[in-house]
């Protein structure tokens, strides 16, 4: 299949400006813009674990393996430049389950002007399996780490919170251009996208900023994926708890010092809201306070996968 | 098991001078060198595809998914950075299964100055899969490409060819400081690791370089283990023939103009031998001659994987 599928592959492919040697050497040269970082990341997403092939297809599974690269890119509000996409294909129609994937990746990869610089396509007996390593540089005004919120900074996040089962974790559009904006017209000091849950990435923010967090319940945007997964008696939990624990969000989740916070939350700079949903406290640990002001410890909750990095 | 192993992994990685932002946050960060490119490759590897975990076990896994990155690197005669590991650990013993992979490929990380600048760890119930996606720059010589090699140019390579089916496969010393000394030394025209088999790597440079090629069958170094199995009755094929079509060789292979190649080869500037096989022509394909000078078409052979890039 190799030669018709690399033959496919390069005529599908647009020029890059940034692309020096395309697929088709040893490895792809890209040039690097001065002044800035290379940021890097990788997600390996395997069907029956991060997608059902047979239910979602392979153009989803493709968008999906490309999109939580880019969201981590975003995440550190660095610019998109290039992917390499490694894919174990099953046996069966393999070549046509590889162009359906491609198919999937490429309007997305287009949008945000990143160059599939190569990869590695095999086949096995097992079942699909995608990595992609998103390759990123920084701007003017540098990453956005975990590690810069402060006490007294205000919590900050985009969109709409939870449910995302139900759909959005297939198809979310991963805010690169949100977090580019927001980190060059306004002061944040820490940042990351929430994949894992709510409660759970505030909780390794803070640790990572070695402060705690207090996260206002009546504040928190709750989807309504969420509100329809509580409202559908499948589990006991609340559309706030589906909000807090619920994995696969792909919003942003950021630290901002109060005054900067306020301005952010007034201007709405984006197309989808900015929400405070509380502040980064002294004491480490993570509490949630509802509208009586009662203050109660959250216990993080999550997806926990084992991400190594 | 995730924060005990991340413990473990931040712990035994040690610092590196261009790692701004190390494995932890949503990607890594990396200081570029100024005036260089950006050289990036990854390869997916399977349980019973490229290795056989139950006979090799997870440290030669682990040393040969970083090992083929680190060859495609040497391929551009590019310096590497930092690699980034993913895997896909089947769920028993998956935390001991990842530590012994680590310390499978942290000594070669060590030995090549790479950075493991984070990844992607997760369980399920297929088998072991990894993908290690290396990152590496370009000197000031240039990336060394498949494209270069011009009619009259002499075939080279580094090493012994053949058999690495019995155990250089899992084992081999990516070619990175070789190709690093060749391409600063002397005036290189094309390269590429021999990763597929002599005959069909050498096919595919050639046809990149839109000229052919003519393998002098006598010069072929031809290693001790493709002697072994061409003397074993396990098949039918001669040494030569193992030589020219076995996979997973990663020597070098180089393009090189006439009196370059023969100072090369007087100067055996490596502690491994450099041997001229052949030379490129005009005429497109592949060709090999006998010692008695009789010239027939050599049908490249070797492994086809669905390499995309």
């Amino acid at each position: 299949m190799e030669l018709e599928f690399l033959r496919w592959l390069r005529g599908r492919l647009p020029p890059h400006p940034q692309l020096r040697v395309p697929p088709g050497d040893d490895a792809a040269v890209l040039a690097h813009t001065p002044g800035s970082d290379c940021v890097i990341t990788s997600d390996l997403l395997m069907d029956g674990v991060h997608f059902e092939l047979a239910e979602c297809g392979p153009r989803a599974a493709g968008y999906k393996s490309l999109a939580v690269n880019l969201s981590d890119l975003a995440a550190m509000a660095a610019r998109p430049v290039a992917a390499i996409v490694s894919i174990a294909l099953p046996q069966a129609d393999a070549q046509k389950l590889a162009v359906e994937l491609y198919e999937g990746l490429l309007p997305l990869a287009d949008r945000f002007g990143v160059t599939i610089a190569g990869g590695d396509t095999n086949c096995w007996d097992g079942p699909l399996v995608i990595n992609i390593a998103a390759l990123g540089e920084t701007t003017e005004h540098g990453p956005l780490l975990r590690s810069g919120a402060r006490p007294g900074d205000q919590i900050l996040v985009t969109g709409e919170l939870g449910g995302s089962i139900l759909g959005k974790h297939l198809h979310f559009a991963p805010r690169v251009e949100e977090a580019l904006l927001l980190n060059s017209r306004y002061r944040l000091h820490a940042g990351m996208d929430i994949s894992d849950g709510l409660s759970l990435d505030l909780s390794r923010l803070a640790a990572e900023s070695r402060c705690g967090a207090v996260i206002e319940l009546a504040a928190v945007p709750v989807s309504p994926a969420a509100q329809q997964l509580a409202g559908s008696g499948a589990d006991e939990r609340s559309a706030w708890e589906h909000a807090l624990a619920d994995g696969e969000d792909f919003e942003l989740l950021l630290a901002a010092p109060p005054e900067e916070a306020e301005r952010i939350v007034r201007e709405q700079p984006l197309s989808i809201p900015l929400t405070r949903i509380g502040e980064f406290v002294a004491e480490a640990g993570l509490w949630r306070v509802d509208e009586r002001g009662r203050r109660e410890p959250l216990p993080p909750r999550g997806y926990e996968h084992g991400a190594a990095g």
